[in-house]
């Protein structure tokens, strides 16, 4: 089965939102072994739509539309394929009571366009909306399948993973195994890594091995098609040993899992408590920490230290320190972590001090950044880094840094 | 003009990334007044890819191609575009000694695979990188235009926002002026809003006016086009006026604002200072807040108090307070806001506590919120929300909340 994704919608097209839908189908399509060769955003405009839908039914046979079946009257997705297709638009009991529902439960007042949305393909199987008001369809003709989800992410995504998915299970006849691992690095640039591991890159066949660099990040994604999940797993597993043995230092997890993820993960299996102290960062270290669910238990909090005054005040960062070496400096990094640990009594204090950019600061220029790592019963670790990228990049990867040397802490 | 923009990449089919190149470019284009028909994204494929070219060339006549322009095997936009034009591929000798002075000044070893960056299609202009090293192409064949834009969003942002629309500028000939106006709006849902201005939609023609709905927000575009920027802007003010006249208690801003920024402004102009106490939400305000450049001098800082004891300890929450009504409670939330303001000495105080998700707390289920605005002077004030989101929706949406409410705190 080979697919191809569907944004309907001028707003892609005008810039207002990125087409993530596009991106969260193909990820699970590649989990079941559909090829995704191509995604397509077209406006809501009939005929060019329809152009897209005969382009698309020449080179696919699984056809995912996103978008445009709401309540409004640019809404014209379900319309044109049922023109296109020669088919009805007919009620669907159960949509249109679940319609009714929505609105008593989030206690607001129907309004009449909201019935549309509870007109469906003739002959198609409905795909419930659990979070929204407009239902899903599916539709094979021809030995082409049509698949029509609504717009927004948060009633999309939900609908595809319960209903979406199992819809094209039923029709998946193809036994090949399609397996593919991603392995995480951080701390190494794409090239350096790709030159490290190229001689496996030009010998690949199966599996292939095909490295993506992002967010400071680079990933190698292993991909193996074979008869049985067993050979798939031994070649992947072979494959993987040869790149680790070259460049394993900078490896920190496997497949959709971040820096974030495997920091709760190895705090709560060494049960172990982390406070921070942010200035630069101004919280994005702890609200990603607070992202995970069930971060309660290794996460106390911390102080946000703005300002000179809260560092000195709230964090008690000595007066002589600030005068003399300033808020950029190791001595101010390494007496923010250690009492930042002390004040909320956890295991490990972090801290999180220097320039986001754009102007400089202290004579320091944007980019110079310092951690403090206190682990209780340890020495302090500074780190310094020197980064040069926007003021939000630079928070970014300062934050990315922090999780990675606590990591590297707890693994020592 | 008429534009398609074409992602190349076999990560996007996967999934790995989203298309935000398409996004960001689009916005540009809108502004410039070029139509954006369709976004393509095609694996690193050289057949697949030469059909996009194919049908693109038959349906647009500027297409703009992202990524595949790396040092790696897979990249290979440009070698299919040469041999599609019949053109040479060349060596550009300012781009390859800017790619060399990139590993100088970054520190690294240049490898040999990152010479095939500077081959660039024989005759064309060449677009500088300043952040990176693959430098883009811009060429015009048979009333086509081609433009070639590397993958990585902080290399192609900057190119084409300083090299890629000057070069289009120069082929533009259509005089006809295109203005667009967005109308952002929090607090309203997308049905309500525009069931109570739909005979204004019904009516529309120019401008036009378009709802999109996202992120907790509903925005309106309105859309003129004439042939003077004068007769533009009058269209559009009266457009706006009407619409402010319905739902104007909702408008929070124009254009690209956002509600963070909006309140950065607004505390800016009225010399005020916040301070910030955060429980579900884990440091989110704060980061938003200093996402925004120049928040030093309106942000103190605040304490992420994720646990009772941080609540108590650092905020002196009441011990009867957590013991009689617990953290989830108006309580709570009142001397959260009350004591973070105090400690900072900042003129606002803001807290946030309740249940993010996804299991209860306190016997209260997923989404009860309570948020403190502690204005000085003022008697504090609290809000409860049932929100019905995801853990991470959830927390966004609470600090949403929390910026729109010290907004509406700051206009009474």
């Amino acid at each position: 089965m080979n697919a191809e994704i569907i944004a309907v919608g001028s707003e892609l097209l005008l810039g207002q939102i990125a087409n993530t839908n596009a991106q969260f189908i193909s990820k699970q399509l590649a989990e079941l072994g559909v090829n995704v060769f191509y995604h397509t955003a077209v406006g809501d405009n009939h005929n060019r739509l329809e152009q897209v839908i005969k382009i698309a039914e020449s080179r696919s046979d699984l056809l995912i539309f996103t978008g445009g079946l709401g309540p409004t009257k640019d809404d014209l997705t379900k319309e044109t394929i049922a023109k296109h297709m020669g088919l009805e638009l007919v009620f669907d009991k159960e949509a249109l009571e679940s319609i009714k529902e929505y609105f008593i439960k989030t206690n607001r007042k129907m309004t009449e366009n909201n019935k549309k949305q509870a007109l469906v393909l003739d002959g198609c199987k409905v795909l419930s909306n659990n979070h929204g008001m407009a239902p899903g369809m599916f539709l094979t003709k021809n030995n082409c399948h049509y698949m029509l989800l609504p717009g927004p992410p948060s009633e999309m995504q939900p609908m595809f993973a319960t209903y979406g998915i199992s819809a094209l299970q039923e029709k998946l006849t193809n036994k090949e195994v399609i397996l593919s691992r991603v392995l995480r690095f951080f701390g190494i640039g794409e090239s350096l890594l790709e030159t490290k591991i190229e001689d496996l890159i030009d010998a690949q066949a199966n599996p292939t091995i095909a490295p993506l660099a992002g967010d400071g990040e680079v990933t190698l994604r292993i991909t193996s098609k074979t008869d049985s999940m067993e050979t798939a797993e031994e070649l992947i597993q072979e494959t993987e040993q040869k790149i680790l043995e070259r460049v394993g230092e900078y490896f920190y997890g496997y497949d959709d899992t971040t820096l974030v993820q495997e920091l709760v993960r190895k705090l709560k299996e060494k049960e172990l408590t982390v406070a921070a102290a942010e200035s630069l960062t101004g919280g994005m270290f702890q609200q990603e920490l607070t992202s995970v669910a069930g971060a309660g238990s290794i996460f106390k909090g911390g102080v946000v230290c703005y300002t000179n005054e809260v560092k000195r005040d709230i964090l008690s960062v000595k007066e002589s320190t600030i005068k003399e070496m300033g808020v950029v400096s190791e001595q101010c990094a390494k007496e923010l972590a250690e009492n930042v640990q002390k004040l909320l009594n956890s295991d490990i204090g972090i801290s999180f001090t220097g320039v986001a950019g754009p102007d400089e600061l202290e004579g320091h220029p944007a980019g110079t950044v310092y951690l403090g790592i206190a682990v209780k019963g340890k020495a302090t670790a500074v780190e310094k880094l020197m980064l040069a990228g926007t003021r939000e990049g630079n928070r970014k990867r300062t934050v990315r840094y922090g999780q990675y040397f606590i990591l590297k802490a707890l693994e020592a």
